[in-house]
């Protein structure tokens, strides 16, 4: 029964952890960026989550799996990819904790009205605008560069999508920092935490891991950096660490 | 005669680059910050360089020794300190290239007129007010907190004080990252380098180098960690190569 929820050319995805993802690699799959996130996100029991542009849904499943949070609900604005996040939330007998939504990041205070959640979760595109696409419609397309949704989107529905005190948390790139701590503010998620993910400890880093307070002071604790990569192919003790821990 | 620059009570300190620096220990001493500042920035030949709060001349006599910049002034508000640094400069027989002026920073735009450097560099105070402090009159209380001055006096100031794509250097504590963003952006300095110092491979890091360019266009490198100390009282290779370098 459970081979039902998987269609042909997909594949099933064992997360080591008891739980599963459904993945069409024809499409987008997710990455490493979201498992970072997910390790780097903090939810307290009870708490309610919303993964906005969850794709696979990973975000909310390895959240539901590894925190006390009493409910995930992931948005997607791709049909296909919502209804394929719906079929990894039954595989993996979530449907209590998880729910996909189909829909907008653009309009999530229209969907779930505003200060509905304690915690946003978010790993957007990071590529400004569609420079070089030869087929912006493409799902990785859309999951990769600022074409249905841009970063001051993303922020401002998420500012208002939290209630007072809530936390934003946010995977990106370093390149654009500056922007993101002017947009974070600009909303009033005031940027608490940050850390750099360095590929190598002798490398520019490639993804920066950010969480915002909602109302919070000018006060920002960078941590300690997140180093990937002991040499090629063999990962740090931490990053196999955060693998066992989903 | 050299020994005639050096009063009681003060030393001099070799930099191990055939250049010297007189210090007082009763007020402040140079820190490791002055020199990851210096081994950060980058002045070309021909360029003229203001170090605003030049405190002992560290900056100024670093960047003289190791670039082909044109001419280095240091600014400092303390009186009994710019005369020391101003007695540095001449121990190293750097007239030619260094001058100290007494001053304060926040008429360095007054001092010096608009547009009138192509690099400004600071090691500015880095804590916010007076807080805990029991003499703020204190040599090492106007050097570390912001008595005199603040990051907005400082970035404003040397904003006016560049030219069209010149830069600034600066570095301070990453609790403090937001803020200096918002404020170089505020008075288009561009953030457009960044380095974040740890003192060890999983500690969080205390100092941030950052490069912003005047009229720059929004888009930053975060550069690779810089590790300080490889164990305790043992420097990375890197540090060891910095220190070289001077």
């Amino acid at each position: 029964m459970i081979n039902d929820l998987v269609k042909e050319n997909e594949r099933v995805d064992d997360l080591q952890n008891g739980y599963y993802i459904i993945q069409d690699p024809r499409k987008f799959c997710f990455g490493m960026d979201a498992v970072l996130l997910s390790g780097f996100a903090r939810v307290k029991k009870g708490e309610k989550v919303l993964d906005m542009g969850t794709g696979t849904g990973i975000i909310p499943v390895l959240l539901a799996s590894k925190t006390m949070g009493e409910h995930f609900t992931g948005l997607e604005i791709q049909e296909e990819c919502a209804e394929m996040a719906a079929r990894s939330v039954k595989y993996n007998n979530l449907e209590d904790r998880v729910s996909i939504r189909q829909g907008d990041i653009k309009e999530a205070v229209s969907i779930f009205g505003a200060a509905s959640f304690h915690v946003v979760t978010c790993n957007p595109p990071y590529m400004i605008g569609q420079h070089g696409l030869t087929n912006p419609h493409m799902p990785k397309a859309i999951a990769r560069h600022e074409i249905l949704c841009t970063l001051e989107d993303v922020v401002s529905q998420a500012s208002k999508l939290l209630g007072d005190r809530g936390r934003f948390y946010m995977v990106h790139r370093p390149f654009r920092l500056t922007e993101i701590m002017q947009v974070l503010t600009k909303y009033k998620l005031e940027p608490k935490r940050m850390q750099l993910v360095y590929p190598y400890i002798d490398r520019e880093p490639n993804m920066v891991l950010i969480e915002a307070l909602k109302g919070g002071n000018s006060r920002i604790t960078v941590e300690r950096p997140l180093i990937v990569y002991e040499k090629p192919g063999v990962y740090t003790k931490e990053i196999l660490e955060m693998y066992d821990m989903i």
